[in-house]
């Protein structure tokens, strides 16, 4: 069975995944539709990005990735089919699925434009289920990429945060925070491997971090850093949300100091 | 493979869609479980029922649809399987299943009585797992409608909601609001086509609807109405839920002012 | 196909679960993935405990349960495969699968530590993904227990809560809420099946509480007492959260009064 793993803001609460499933299960019965999530904040690009990129290397070869985060949806904006040297990825052609995509390198590129492969009717908001979910489900039962469109030679890319790190202080990003409520800062772990004292800068004064390698070796009510499973560091507290104590948001900058 | 699609009110936070599945996969392997949503507001019929009915044709004929969102559960209310034109329904007799099966046409209805049919042991509170799933995995794998009970000559039918159209008003009502907080509402397109300015009569005074074809044409901070996927209109502001800024619940009626 | 059964604390907003399921269709494609549930409370092994106990007879023999509830993640617990006599379980050695496993009946217990058997890369915190999640895999496509590790003599068994029962009162222990709002309790039906007349202590006073055998047996804002699903008491209020109205929560004892 041909793997479609999905990544949407859809959420659960609504019918729009489940029919997109029966969509693809309609027109390529052999294949397999594994979750992601379809809890990306609304609209979100740059999460949807994320966790395309930290996702898509554990999943097996020939998987097709349709990505739905798509706020231009209905508008002129590209629908974008991405072969890669592993994958194959559907989704709107606004930087959702640059990050993974060109760190699996980027094969070839198609504008999906050939609406024999959409549904016999294309709604104009809810494109998930009448394009991106059939040409999925082609791609997986083998229909090639030159029939689904036009080739083109590059698609919408987005940068990524860089810190900005001195001898004295790391100024960082929050890029994601995870249910347990650890903020994932876009710094690794060799950026401050040297550095023995880390302190949060907050409104209410400097708040110690501790280096930790894994979650239980912290003590209850003190914040620490560890490299987590994203390949990131990330700030954490003790089986509590570090995140809502220190009232950390996706894209908010945080300062460390260094000592 | 044969597809069994989910649709109930058992949220995802407990384990009672996880032992449903348990629970078809033990009787029928060769089936595929599809959720449309177990979102569905808790005991809500007219929900349920709307979202099977804008679901069940993008998926596989053959498909078995698996309805459980029954506040009468244990009470004497029938448990029916419905045969439409291309599809197989399984719920409570208590309209949920009407919309879509109506429109698929029913070509025969069964009320399940055969407890050979049901888990060996049958509770009063649980009988998505111990009547329902067991149904569904049975007809996907094959049994004969008529070995499952008696046949039936009526199914209940819930009416669906009109709106009042005048000249210089519509008085609709909210049939959904998905997650985006978009407000569907029981009006269609050609309601009102030939009208040029729509207000939205609100405690605060009459609020401008924009009429737009997509999102992404509206501008922020603007309500509009637009044909939604759904088919119906739906009152939308970009990327922002109309819904909370409206104070829009499903139910409730809405006046629109025609110019 | 071979059932893999997940059941975990990561919620579904993340990608968590979603590459789970990757690593398991990289590993073993002809294994099927069911979530029983993925909204265990962060980090409560009791309740994952009690969902794997209430669910895992419902599903296929020669299933593979998953379950990832692991507070103590990257530091020297044991990561344990259970050997019952129908059922896998793979999980922490910290109790969580102990009451499924004890009532299934082990046959053998191996404690994981080839890491042949692992992803090449093993992060400190996210084990789910890189040992549990291939462990299953394997499990699921037949590689023979004792290559995965070490036979153990015993793993960590939780304590099931027994209520105090005389003849005028029961205390009992809450040990689930459910999504409707029904206080599962640790009491049987048979604890007071000849007791007529029974009342919940509040801080407001006594509340009458009727025995029912179905949900809507009961009255609008009447307090009920009914035997679930689970197999256990519940406090219940129709259609409506007698949890929320009661203040009730996991964990908390309540004094039932006989009459």
């Amino acid at each position: 069975m041909k793997t479609i793993a999905l990544l949407t803001d859809f959420g659960q609460s609504d019918n729009f995944v489940g029919v997109m499933k029966g969509v693809i299960s309609s027109l390529c019965p052999q294949s397999l539709c594994l979750d992601i999530t379809h809890a990306v904040p609304s609209w979100n690009i740059r999460a949807a990005a994320f966790l395309l990129w930290k996702s898509y290397s554990f999943f097996p070869h020939q998987t097709v990735f349709l990505v739905v985060v798509d706020p231009t949806v209905g508008s002129w904006r590209k629908i974008l089919i991405v072969k890669t040297r592993h994958y194959h990825f559907v989704g709107p052609d606004n930087g959702v699925l640059s990050w993974a995509a060109e760190e699996d390198g980027v094969v070839s590129l198609v504008s999906a434009s050939n609406s024999k492969y959409f549904l016999p009717q294309v709604s104009a908001t809810f494109q998930g289920r009448d394009i991106f979910a059939p040409l999925a489900a082609h791609i997986a039962c083998g229909v090639a990429l030159s029939r689904l469109g036009r080739a083109e030679k590059k698609m919408v890319s987005l940068e990524f945060p860089r810190p900005q790190i001195s001898s004295s202080r790391i100024i960082a990003e929050v890029i994601y925070i995870d249910k347990f409520g650890n903020a994932i800062l876009n710094i690794k772990k060799e950026d401050f491997a040297s550095f023995r004292k880390l302190y949060l800068k907050t409104k209410k004064g400097l708040v110690g971090l501790e280096k930790k390698t894994f979650y239980h070796q912290a003590k209850k009510g003190r914040f620490f850093l560890l490299e987590g499973s994203f390949g990131f560091l990330e700030i954490a507290l003790k089986e509590d949300s570090a995140a809502s104590y220190l009232k950390l948001s996706v894209g908010m900058k945080v300062e460390i100091i260094l000592k």
